[in-house]
């Protein structure tokens, strides 16, 4: 019994998927472009200051110690390189990757340009959608947040970052781009290296906003498509072309 | 004695203007396009529910009521084309352009590209930032509002109006476009009619839409440059694109 009950689920779980992904294909319909199907990870405890020493430090060219406690930590850990809300784990930054795939089961596509499909967007704040994204011989990750800032008005944050050093992170630039009836929104800037931790990234505002009406012009049945490209990036000149 | 007091105002005037224009030039050193210095026009009085009516009668493609007094109105009259906060002016789609240069003294200017350098972002809300653009044998007007949509939390929203019928503005499709500090921010879409009034567009939020750090962030010294352009809209293309 328990095993066609875990069949049915098994099949429940293939027909939505399959349905998520159609939805995903009626929105970018530009061949060539891989469609990611991202489910919403809810996250029960919010620790909004999890960061702050290390984001002073990392700015300084330290690593950072960012620890609460007395222990004494391995100068070559660092700390806060899971941008998960909850997450208290600290590993080197070459285990990121691995952590991020094992642990919380985020998955890595490869591809200059990919469309990140995020689901759900009605669930309430805080909320991340995350995927990592492999390109240029590096990994990026993609955090989509929904947070309320202010109490009762949620917000959307959207974000980028180079699993890497901040020096490496200055060699690109990434953009963030939405497209639906006749409205497009995009957003291009040096992704942040996740050193930096997502969390100041948000609660500085700088990535893309959206507050909940623009999500809701720019979703389609509650889904949220946002086209993704990096690129090495032209110093120096954008300030120019405009 | 008057007349050398006024004489220093006029000149110590010329000397802002000039530093504003100098700003200006060195944000946008692109050669051929046409800055434009707009100073904050501070509203005392806000009415938020003036275009309520106005907005469903539009959509129902009848002319707007709006008269909250018993007057008999002329049908060929329409209100709340003014966009300004405090006006309760009220007139033919004709003579709403005189009506903004001679009692507002907005300033109307030529070009299918033209930069927007808005001042003293720093003014509290309420506060308009507003111009007329004149292109493609039409007037649209720029309106940025820095309004406080939650309390204590100040928002800055700008928007394309065309100073024409809804069917009108279907044609064509206006850029929005920030660029400082290696970020770039994109706002595409159809400018509404002034008919669908300013003040439903900002509380829909369907337009490009800054927090107080990304406002900060691609100001320099307390002015927004914001980069506009109109084109004739293809329509049904835009979604494909992506």
């Amino acid at each position: 019994m328990l095993f066609f009950t875990q069949c049915f689920g098994a099949v429940l779980d293939l027909i939505h998927l399959r349905f998520q992904h159609y939805k995903a294909k009626r929105v970018f319909s530009a061949a060539g472009q891989l469609v990611c199907v991202v489910n919403p990870t809810h996250s029960l405890k919010y620790a909004p200051t999890r960061c702050a020493a290390a984001q002073t430090s990392v700015e300084q060219g330290v690593l950072p110690p960012c620890h609460h406690h007395e222990a004494v930590h391995d100068p070559q850990l660092v700390p806060c390189t899971c941008p998960l809300f909850s997450c208290p784990w600290e590993g080197h930054l070459e285990v990121v990757v691995s952590h991020l795939r094992q642990t919380h089961r985020i998955n890595i596509l490869q591809g200059a340009e990919i469309v990140f499909l995020a689901t759900d967007m009605h669930l309430p704040a805080p909320t991340d959608w995350i995927i990592m994204h492999s390109c240029l011989g590096h990994q990026f990750l993609l955090v989509l947040r929904k947070q309320e800032k202010y109490e009762g008005h949620p917000q959307f944050f959207a974000t980028m970052m180079l699993i890497g050093t901040p020096t490496q992170a200055d060699n690109f630039t990434y953009r963030l781009e939405l497209n639906r009836n006749q409205r497009r929104l995009k957003w291009e800037a040096t992704p942040r290296s996740v050193l930096e931790c997502v969390d100041s990234v948000i609660s500085d505002g700088d990535c893309l906003v959206l507050n909940t009406s623009l999500a809701q012009l720019f979703s389609d049945n509650g889904s949220l498509a946002i086209g993704i490209a990096i690129s090495t990036s032209k110093v120096h000149n954008a300030e120019a072309e405009m």
